[in-house]
Order: structure tokens, then C-alpha cells, then sequence
């Protein structure tokens, strides 16, 4: 079986005794969380959401990318979100590569320059999580109304630190 | 009490009973998605994930953007996945406004213009997907080898439908 198989074998278990069908567009809890693709985190388990609860924006390094700020201001500004949660993670990939390391590899593999693209990776997991937080409120469509707070999710150890 | 101090209450038990501290980094079934940031979605549960198995990328719509393919590029290239799965979703926000509503929308707010940020809305479903994934396609850091399907998620069934 391919894993999409098996993605729609589960699917078939999780519709089979859904009983969600009604919930409404805008986010429950007004909330929307910006954090990394990474495999090791689920959002909903770490954070106790349920469906309906809770905008979850993910990209590699859970950075604040324009295509992030793209999605919260529709979160805000449409579907009524007042709170952004910025959560990074401990040994993510973001830490271990540098722009030029990526950009020589796929020159390599592809014969195709990838220069100008800024894969947003960081040294420093604490102070990456403030530049993302700085770079939401710094937007001119994201105002000071919105709270936005920054944690470092450990993935040894299922918890969120906040960043100060 | 704040979301975010209901987040952290939520997280205290979940890190109490965690056992997943020793997961690698690279996704164990080798597998991206690329879905939507909607509440009502939760990948975990409609498509029977656990922690490590699947980089998940959200954004408004589960577009295929240029940050949604700086995502997809690390997850390929440097944490080794081989398949991409779009899914967009029923009931969608991205069905509900154009880019002119929303620029004015903003423009109103504060005072700044927007004319140059794409927020990426949509009119037909199915079309989206055939689109994003296209885009996906065409992206010369994307090879062939990488298997690329996509759905889409009906929020009122909790069924996930191919796309042809």
C-alpha cells in the first residue's frame, strides 16, 4: 500500500465517526499558530485542540515568511483571530544548513540557479523565534491589538518553553 | 484564563505522558502535505498521523506558494520525503473574497495600500487543486520522482475525495 492508500484507509476509520460537520469557518477559540512543518509536532495533541479551534499556519522553520503574513492577515482581518502564537522547535532542521549549502546542492542536482530564494534558515532557535515575532508586528497590516507570543516546543520532551 | 495559558495547561499533560522524545528528524513515511490553515482541518487525526511521520504545511488555502515550495524543497532534498499530498477543502475562506475586498478592506484599516500582496483566493475547488499542483510540477527543484496527488477535504463528512 502507498502511504496515500493508507491515508485514505485511516480517512475512511475518521469520517466513519465524525460528528464535526457543523462547525463554523472562523476559529472557535480566536486563535492562529504559526510553527514548523516538522514531523515530530501535532499541533492539536501538544496544545489540546480540537477541530474548529484554532488557525495552524506551518512552513519549514515556522517562520513569519511573507506567504505566513499572507495567511494571518486573512485569519485576522476575515475570520476574526485576535491571538498568534509563534512556536519554534528544538533540533530543527532550520539549525543544521546554511542558504549557500542548499542553493549548492540543487545548482548540483538541478543545473538550475536557486539564488534568489532566501530559505529562511537560523542559527539561534531563542532569537529566531523573536525576529518572527518582531517581523508580525513590524507588518503594517498587523496591528497592536493582536497579541502575539513566541514559545520553543522541545521535542524530547513534549513541552513548550516560552521565549521572552 | 488566556488561550495561551489554556495552551500551555493543555501542554503540561500532554508533555506529562509523552514517549516520543527520540523520533529522528526526517518524516518516517516519507511524506509531505500541503493543506489549509483551517480549524476544522486536523491531518493528525483524518489521516491516522503520529508524531514523525509526515511534514505538514498549512497556509491560507493550501496554496502551492513560493514559501509553501521553499518548504517542500527542504522536506525533499534535505529530510528525504518523495511524496507530496495536496488537499484544499470545502467551505473554503479562500471561496469567499477577492484580492480587491481585501485590499480595500486593508486599505481602509490602515491607511496603507496592499496592491501588491497576493493573497492567493480562488473560485473553483477542484481547480485550485489542479492548479497547485501544476505549480508544483513546474517547479524546477521538483523532480519528476516526486509523487504528487491531491483531495479534498469535505469539513462536513470528514471524507478526503481524490482529484483527477
Amino acid at each position: 500500500m502507498t502511504v496515500v492508500q493508507e491515508f485514505l484507509k485511516a480517512n475512511e476509520n475518521y469520517a466513519a465517526s465524525f460528528h464535526k460537520g457543523d462547525l463554523p469557518m472562523p476559529p472557535a477559540r480566536k486563535v492562529a499558530i504559526l510553527t514548523c512543518m516538522d514531523a515530530r509536532i501535532d499541533p492539536a495533541r501538544a496544545l489540546g485542540l480540537e477541530e474548529g479551534d484554532a488557525h495552524v499556519v506551518r512552513n519549514a522553520g515556522g517562520r513569519a515568511s511573507d506567504d505566513a503574513i499572507r495567511s494571518l492577515i486573512i485569519s485576522e482581518q476575515l475570520l476574526g483571530t485576535g491571538t498568534v502564537v509563534v512556536i519554534h522547535h528544538t533540533d530543527c532542521g532550520m539549525l543544521t544548513f546554511s542558504n549557500e549549502d542548499l542553493r549548492q546542492k540543487l545548482q548540483g542536482e538541478f543545473h538550475t540557479s536557486a539564488d534568489d530564494i532566501d530559505f529562511l534558515p537560523f542559527k539561534d532557535l531563542e532569537q529566531s523565534v523573536r525576529e518572527d515575532i518582531a517581523t508580525l508586528k513590524n507588518s503594517p497590516f498587523i496591528p497592536d491589538t493582536i497579541s502575539i507570543s513566541g514559545f520553543i516546543y522541545d521535542v524530547h520532551s513534549g513541552k513548550l518553553l516560552p521565549v521572552s
